[in-house]
């Protein structure tokens, strides 16, 4: 195998110090939802937010003081930028990174802020690797390949050593998988320590690329997905080898699994996972029966999200629980309407947060309006509650479930 | 002293397994922003998501087994509801918690699943602290306080031993200040190992209760705060007492400083802070020459934050950092004109939102309409570009800054 679980342990080595060694805690309360007994590897608290910083430092630590001198280039619009940028500063390495023209500017100020080059060319991904590429050989630079290298591999691989060390009970894996380093790496060292261990992998259900190589399908979406840090469309060649070879499974999950599992990590464990960052939980939330009873643990590989789309995840949450909820009713375009309908709410406890009024849609009789409010609510029960006492009152309400 | 450090050091040994021993961390990119040596007490990770569950431990494991077999009540709607409801049940002690009647029903469930008999009464916290000692008196059951006793306060005052423990050279500890019972213990705590230490207490600017008694001001605001962990109108007498001996200096922060705070305890350590919890670093935002260079240790006391709040609570930080801005123009009621913003907008690389015409106003020219387009930005220098464009394009826009 290209990678041996003397790399790794020569990997954690050389990490020692330089990147942080991350709490691995048992979760009571997520144990309890679940019904598996669950540890959570917090890679998300790593300097720069994702496991990503291991690979980078071990591939950049292999370079001979030549290759140092003339420099590393990578292609990544997220966790990878960062954490190469990050050790090559330390290294003191000059650190070229390409982005997509369209990377959002805190990655580019983050990536910028880290020391590095950061150069926007491309219209996609794939545009901007091929770009890397190019600048690496005019300019005699070292590529830093974001999954398909033995060091890179080696490197995520001490993530599994970490958390067998620090709970030797574990007895399954749950791993994201986007071009498979994290989880090549974590299988050989889980393996070669606890040769009866379970290794499973996932991936968003939109780019189920190991999935398709392992099982010789080819259903593909792509698309948006939540879990950009693991859409990826074909997997490295070092990393299905090794998957192929030491992985028991390879999952999917939805998107809505995976909104869930980042909304549980928030109110639960008080802390920020990103999309492929909650990709473990999303698993446990999918496919409860697999894991009851077996000590789980999840690698909670990353918490770099978009704050918006944070703060829209866990709107959506609310409205997921009936905590928010829109109703929709016809009234009459008379005085006093709103504020019978407004004081029912009221009554009851419901707390009104938006009031829409609709004249012009010809569904909605001449003289009457169509009225949306947006309601917080204790839970659906009270929801249904406040329901009823506008329906009690003649209205006719009709649930809109979104925001 | 009502309170000694021999009596910490026993609460210290009654806690070992029993509650978490939380994480003190320091953080390089906060000590950056802050030009402080910033560490962080997580006290945000104990298992009812605050403090608040090693005082009450401490006040439970004193009672007498006749006390323990009669049951304990306490009134609290926050964190001292679910600390002695959780630590009760582990104990096998019958406890019940009254809560004013429209306390968050989530609030409510999160303490009856741990086991507590939850009263709902009274429409303040004051009429459900009355009904409480009422119910103590009537069925002879133990109250215990939220901080005006001197276990819980030993109890609390672990949270110190453990940072001085970790980080011996710290240099001054922030500390959030309710009714001080935390304060109070971390100052015995403090003073006692290291007795050049610095002590600040800090208080929500509309709950400045402990900073009224020491200076004999009576300023008070009150109101509607974020920090609701912290609104406290009256400190204890035990506690007052200790804080004045003590502590250096109480210093209060505005609303402002605590959303910031909370937003980068969020992006920088994806962690989810409560408003009381963020005090700390909202303290070293707001007084930043007082602490240049120092080692400042701030207790993270709790994560326990209402999601729809803590969306809100990031959706106003994009908008005070202008990644989220409202532009507002007049545009002529003819075809082709909002293709024409939008247009210009897209261009730039603006992501709209929302938007929302205005016909009906008078200030609103007959054949035009008011044009209110939310827009997401890049940062504070995009959402100029863009606005320039539209001007370049003859149109007059005006922003507005708020969601």
């Amino acid at each position: 195998m290209s990678v041996t679980i003397n790399d790794i342990r020569s990997a954690a080595q050389a990490l020692k110090g330089a990147v942080v060694e991350t709490p691995c805690a048992y979760s009571k309360t997520l144990s309890l939802i679940t019904g598996a007994e669950v540890v959570v590897k917090f890679e998300n608290l790593q300097f720069t937010g994702a496991f990503k910083d291991r690979g980078a430092l071990i591939k950049l630590l292999s370079l001979t003081d030549e290759e140092r001198a003339r420099g590393v280039i990578a292609m990544s619009a997220g966790n990878h930028a960062q954490g190469v940028a990050y050790h090559a500063q330390r290294l003191g390495i000059p650190a070229t990174i390409v982005m997509p023209k369209h990377t959002p500017n805190v990655k580019v100020m983050h990536t910028r802020n880290l020391g590095a080059n950061v150069i926007l060319d491309g219209e996609t991904l794939l545009e901007a690797d091929a770009r890397a590429h190019e600048i690496a050989d005019k300019e005699d630079l070292t590529f830093v390949h974001p999954y398909d290298d033995a060091h890179i591999i080696a490197g995520q691989g001490t993530v599994a050593l970490e958390m067998l060390e620090a709970d030797p009970g574990l007895e399954t894996l749950i791993v994201p998988v986007g071009g498979g380093g994290l989880i090549a790496g974590c299988a050989v060292a889980a393996k070669a320590i606890k040769p009866d261990i379970t290794l499973i992998g996932v991936e968003a259900e939109l780019y189920p690329c190991m999935y398709n190589a392992l099982s010789g399908r080819t259903d593909f979406k792509g698309g948006q997905t939540i879990a950009e840090g693991i859409a990826v469309k074909r997997p490295g060649a070092l990393t299905l080898d090794i998957v192929q070879q030491l992985v028991d499974d390879v999952v999917t999950v939805t998107e809505d699994s995976l909104e869930q599992a980042i909304v549980m990590y928030l109110e639960i464990e008080k802390t920020v996972a990103e999309g492929a960052g909650a990709a473990g939980l999303a698993t446990l939330l999918t496919y409860p029966e697999r894991f009851q009873g077996k000590r789980v643990g999840l690698v909670l590989t990353g918490g770099n999200i978009d704050s918006r789309l944070l703060a829209s995840v866990i709107m959506r949450g609310l409205v997921r629980d009936g905590r928010i909820v829109r109703f929709r009713m016809n009234i009459s375009d008379v005085p006093g309407q709103l504020a019978l309908v407004t004081s029912l709410i009221g009554n009851q406890g419901g707390n009104i947060i938006e009031v829409r009024h609709q004249r012009m849609l010809l569904d909605v009789p001449a003289k009457g309006a169509e009225l949306d409010v947006l309601i917080e609510t204790r839970d659906r029960a009270h929801a249904d509650t406040i329901k009823q006492a506008l329906n009690d009152a003649g209205l006719s309400v009709e649930l809109i479930s979104m925001t």
